[in-house]
């Protein structure tokens, strides 16, 4: 059974893009992040925040990283039968702060894709994602190869 | 006013290493975290884990980053007084499933160091953080730079 929405490996041209929902970075759920997975002064409370090197409050760049996840899979990677496995992270760059309040936004482009080389029923897209705040302004930029479903003979 | 347990960028050698206490990934959060960043079916959803790719519930890979973040900063990063500004990330391949009920570790190794070209009172660490399940085994292979401060004169 084939969803005539679905996207396959064979659907993606090199150069093509998308830019998700834009999604706001709260004040709640950067502490809450940073008190489970990165509790330095500058991820967990706006006062000790104001004596780090940010002298305010920011996202951990993991915390961009999971949101940038969630917006890519509903711009693009989402609509693959089964989902994208992530394979490799090539490089992740966090270029400027993420504050409480910001609004960010995942544009993706396919950089290359190549057939899988060990599994027939997958090909490899190497995808730039870039984070946008609601300047434009590029947060995170990362280039990471996922594995996508073929389409069925 | 210098701390005597505080670590600077100076007291790091190439080769150094440290590895964290270990840390049990839960159904329930590996659950709470695909649902906020990750929605996929093999990482939210017990049943329809079983018809994805990986036949079973496993953690987003950004789950097992962020605790791996969280497991560096108590074995090592966190004794850097102000803590350690994550510049970059090299490069994020995850190896293994990671399952409910899986017990991670991190083990850290510091593979070079260099003063900062921009900034005299930091210096860069080029680390590279290998998460291990309870058998020992890489679930996850991480090189990131971050910027530690350098001893006061």
């Amino acid at each position: 059974m084939t969803d005539a929405a679905a996207l396959y490996w064979e659907d993606m041209e090199v150069g093509q893009s998308a830019t998700s929902r834009p999604h706001v970075m709260t004040r709640e759920r950067i502490i809450a992040f940073g008190e489970e997975f990165d509790p330095q002064p500058q991820h967990v409370d706006e006062d000790a925040a104001r004596s780090s090197m940010f002298g305010e409050l920011v996202a951990s760049g993991w915390h961009t990283a999971s949101v940038t996840m969630r917006l890519q899979l509903e711009a693009m990677m989402g609509q693959f039968p089964g989902g994208a496995l992530g394979a490799q992270v090539d490089g992740v760059a966090w270029r400027r702060p993420v504050r409480p309040g910001d609004t960010l936004r995942a544009r993706i482009e396919v950089l290359s894709k190549r057939p899988s080389a060990s599994r027939p029923d997958r090909g490899v897209l190497t995808l730039k994602t870039t984070t946008l705040n609601q300047r434009d302004e590029a947060v995170q930029e990362m280039t990471a190869s996922v594995l996508a479903p073929r389409r069925p003979a």
